[in-house]
């Protein structure tokens, strides 16, 4: 089966390497002008006058990145068969409309206003009550196209420092933790979720994933799942579907956003969980049995931003699986991640934090279940 | 660090697939005029016109295959670091040589002459005692270029048939078991071992490789392993080293060949231990630290030979990791690989036995210590 992938960053490299042990052959298709996958055949096409000629080459077509343009995944699904399809991206391409299928399913989300103007955000904040998080209803990736209203006088300063037509508004969570949850589900609608995993953050990137939790209970763990099977349901979705969460102190879970894609909280999966992300959503377009997403092994992602930890020093641990990009180093680039698995969660934070103590510009590991 | 590999079969391409997360790049140079890898850029070259182009895009060279010409190799040699060398390859190549370098470091192996005539060959079947096996001194990779001598007489037809000027004979030893001991060697001299593995073959093709070994002492693994760093030490060797050994009734171990490169047999690596063969055998050719060789799980490994099963019916068991090479379905060619692995053995033999059962052609499974 030849597989295309729009986009070709490191998300598409990692589902080539895992796609490839199961006979499937990839062609990435990049719009950036700056693929950095390395793997397979990359077709760069800014200009978008090969569209044709990569479908020509795949049987069917899915994505790493889901910032693409709406008009060319139609023209593509016009074509050739796209998994998981243009609506899931159109949902997920929109706070809006993504907040609005939350509130259909009954999933909770933080308090919202959408607002297109700069007093129409001064009220909202008000209403809902500082702080407040706005943010553009389209694009934004890793913190980008987003501003803290501490005060509803700021408005018009955030309003404008985002320059977007229509944002929406939040109360900020009084969150104890960001956690996430991953599910894939496969053409005949079977359904399959990994353990929640912790997501510690800096400066708006992803830093640290850490799963199975030591302290969660089943309890919350099924009310994911319920959470991520209604949207794959709703959005009839083949492939892995990752929901962003907050927990709060009094234990519910409050949707975030969603990403129609394999995730980097969910690289863990690689090296911890019987069958990786990677080859769970390619197992799923493909049409093949679903794998195992039981984890193996308390296992705790690191991302390597900006500048690349030293390997050797990283592989003279037992405990470290080493996952690079093949990409030059520049701030706030990730460049690769380091997967630690341990036999118990002890063994895991140790693991963890001698290896953060090796990487560059890392900040301090700060799980929530470690506080007291 | 760019990797050229010599040879562009399966394990080039699983050498390139365990090597892209490290963040090495690939380039495959093949002599054969069928390269098979699909990864990394492959260069087919049978009339060795582009060696130099070849040389000018890698950092070191490593190779998949021992039956290069040996004089490529020392070209290249005088160019790029070759790991691990020529010397290694060129000892390999020769059975005689192979045999006088255990015989030097005191390893056991079948008794053995050298015959270069039908006549000597006769005399020489008849001082061992048939049966004998005669096995051309060079080439010769997976059964082909061997016959076996039930009487002193067949001596013409069987030198007939292998039709080459030197050959090996030796005494066929009643053994228990073949297994073979695979070990990796660092740049800086360090060595680490995997546990052996028990292999079943038919028809001179290997079809199950199953390790750690429920019945093995630990005394006899460590025999093994040190048979073969006196190997590693005396070729100063650098990379992943196979040797094959039949285990006889009382214990002993006799040496039967050794392979310089990954190897068949270490193919459960990649799902059954820490850290795969591959990976090891990259990390040690790159001067990074080796990884860890302990199995995580009982493991066995199904070769799939000229036909492949149902990747779906294989991919519906949770303890089953599927790997295929890409290639067309033709007798006698190895398509792809199935590790099984399982907590214990016995879920293990169970598991495997249920997978053997949708494979087309593979024979029983048959491991020495299930034997009464």
């Amino acid at each position: 089966m030849r597989i295309g992938i729009l986009g070709a960053g490191q998300l598409g490299r990692m589902l080539a390497l895992a796609g490839m042990p199961l006979g499937q052959r990839f062609v990435l298709y990049d719009t950036t002008g700056s693929p950095s996958a390395g793997i397979g055949e990359v077709i760069s096409d800014p200009e978008r006058t090969r569209v044709e000629a990569f479908l020509d080459q795949v049987d069917l077509v899915t994505f790493e990145f889901e910032h693409l343009p709406l008009d060319l995944v139609e023209f593509i699904e016009a074509r050739k068969p796209v998994l998981p399809g243009s609506r899931a991206l159109a949902v997920c391409q929109h706070r809006g409309e993504e907040k609005a299928l939350f509130d259909r399913l009954g999933i909770p989300t933080p308090e919202y206003r959408l607002v297109d103007s700069a007093e129409a955000l001064r009220d909202a904040a008000t209403e809902l009550g500082t702080p407040v998080v706005a943010k553009s209803v389209t694009e934004g990736y890793d913190g980008k196209g987003q501003g803290i209203l501490r005060q509803p006088e700021e408005a018009e300063q955030v309003w404008d420092g985002i320059g977007h037509t229509q944002l929406i508004v939040e109360t900020m969570v009084d969150f104890v933790r960001e956690v996430s949850i991953i599910a894939v589900r496969g053409r005949d609608g079977e359904v399959r979720c990994y353990p929640m995993a912790e997501n510690q953050h800096a400066e708006g990137i992803l830093r640290y994933s850490l799963a199975p939790l030591p302290d969660l209970d089943s309890a919350t763990q099924q009310r994911a799942n319920d959470y991520i099977r209604s949207l794959l349901e709703a959005l009839d979705y083949v492939g892995v579907l990752t929901l962003e969460l907050f927990q709060t102190r009094d234990g519910r879970l409050l949707a975030n956003e969603m990403a129609p894609r394999v995730h980097n909280s969910g690289h863990w999966t690689q090296d911890g969980a019987v069958t990786s992300q990677f080859e769970n959503h390619l197992r799923a377009v493909a049409g093949l049995p679903l794998g195992d997403t039981a984890a193996r092994f308390p296992s705790c992602m690191i991302n390597m931003i900006g500048r690349e930890g030293d390997p050797a020093a990283l592989l003279s641990r037992s405990d470290v699986h080493l996952h690079r990009y093949d990409k030059g180093e520049r701030p706030g680039r990730k460049l690769g991640h380091v997967n630690v698995v341990a036999e118990d969660h002890t063994a895991l934070l140790k693991g963890v934090r001698e290896c953060v103590a090796q990487l560059p510009d890392a900040p301090p590991v700060a799980f929530s279940f470690e506080r007291d």
